[in-house]
């Protein structure tokens, strides 16, 4: 069985599902986030990892879209610590140093440690393992990457600085999506997501919300998306405690669908736990 | 007076500045969000001009984060129409186009333009004027920008391809900042912007929207961001109709603020229309 994700290896969503999974699935990089879906729906895959908030950066609306278009299930969660790593080649020393490489999210977690070094020109990249890939196959001799200690492993790279973003409580929640209903052993606390648009009523996000409160139902997220061709309307994700299943719940989601236009449950599954990434010396 | 903007010239942000303020005001370009607040904060602008959301790619984060961090006045908004052109210097053809440089959002809005061409490579850039501009000053024969229809006048570039975005309704929202209240001239529909976190209390994100719910006003949007330092607990920001000045808005702030650990009042202004740009010939 394998499980598939967007990046390199190294990146810290391929942590992520080292993590989730104990290390006993196979992972698999694709190019973008996108394609992790398609895997997944076609069968290639039999689960699907995405990032879809840090602690730091908020939501990754992008993935939220495409929970939206996608038509898979959400069977799990995983929160991951993240620490970010300044890699260049070896015999590289800080003072050569011209460019960064790393995506812009990187940069942003990182920004006081920038700010202190401002001859550093930030360069964004598509993942934060791309940047650490591309330092080490052109051989680049002014350059570094901000990227994930596995990176370094993976990548033979030097560690220049460690560490470097501005908040240690820098944490990233991934979801892990299944094309079929997967039942949770144990009894563990359950989280459900949910996504609608409302009807355009006076004060319809509140009575959305109504149907929790009256309930007793603890809301755990709210984000709103814009809805595509209708500027300025937004559909929301919603998360709430418990499962889909029992009796509270299963309430309040009908009385949603009285007063929304589309209410879709992404699914039920058991509340995340926070992991340190354990990184270590593999063939890649 | 002076209005102050990110970007390079002819950057949609100084497109919409230039209709806000009918032509009338000096734009000045700067290199980064936040310089756009520490210039009207320091007295060196009359006004800041920031994006705040997108129809299509949804609200810019950054800014809503810089909103909090700086002590600045919402004093008014407008929306501006985007179209989305791809731009080659002169004498290039599409045959020759190997890269395409410009803002990630960019790429995101032409989707489908960049399905259908999958061998251009899209390569980020920092702002879509600034794709424009280099195109043009390193002379790069085999890359375009997907940049305005204004950056093509103001860099001298040919148009390859226009109105390449998915979708017709991409409109992006843009804020006016002021460090000094602006009292409205005229009778025009107001709304408010607050920004507010909550106490750790059962229901707390439902009873801080019924204050408005109870009192008719009617919400038009909701945005929730991480606190830092404080994981996944989140800040939000909410628009609702009319002035900070009336009665029942004033009661439902001093309402909010009963059941909030923080609440401030981001400003008061009168609803933006949607604007078309007017491209034109000048010298940059």
């Amino acid at each position: 069985m394998a499980i598939v994700f967007q990046g390199e290896r190294g990146a810290f969503t391929e942590l992520a599902a080292i993590e989730y999974f104990s290390g006993k699935e196979k992972a698999m990089a694709v190019a973008k986030w996108e394609d992790v879906f398609k895997a997944v729906e076609n069968g290639r895959a039999a689960y699907g990892i995405i990032p879809i908030e840090n602690s730091l950066g908020g939501s990754i609306h992008r993935n939220y879209d495409l929970l939206l278009h996608h038509d898979l299930l959400i069977t799990g969660e995983i929160y991951l610590k993240i620490s970010q790593f300044l890699l260049a080649n070896k015999g590289v020393g800080l003072g050569r140093i011209k460019r960064v490489f790393s995506i812009p999210q990187a940069f942003e977690q990182c920004k006081r440690y920038f700010d202190k070094n401002p001859a550093f020109e930030c360069v964004p990249a598509s993942n934060t393992a791309a940047a650490a890939k591309k330092i080490k196959e052109e051989n680049l001799l002014e350059a570094a990457a901000v990227s994930s200690m596995q990176a370094a492993i993976d990548y033979d790279l030097k560690i220049l600085a460690r560490d470097i973003e501005d908040d240690k409580e820098n944490i990233t929640r991934f979801l892990i999506l299944s094309n079929k209903k997967i039942s949770p052993r144990g009894t563990k606390a359950m989280k459900t997501s949910v996504v609608f648009s409302l009807k355009n009523i006076a004060g319809a996000l509140f009575k959305s919300l109504s149907v929790f409160a009256l309930r007793d139902i603890d809301l755990l997220k709210i984000e709103s998306r814009p809805v595509r061709g209708k500027p300025f309307e937004y559909l929301f994700y919603l998360d709430f405690s418990g499962s889909a299943h029992e009796e509270a719940q299963r309430n309040a989601i009908n009385h949603l669908r009285e007063i929304t236009v589309m209410c879709r449950v992404l699914g039920s599954y058991p509340v995340g736990s926070v992991a340190h990434p354990a990184y270590k010396k593999r063939r890649i």
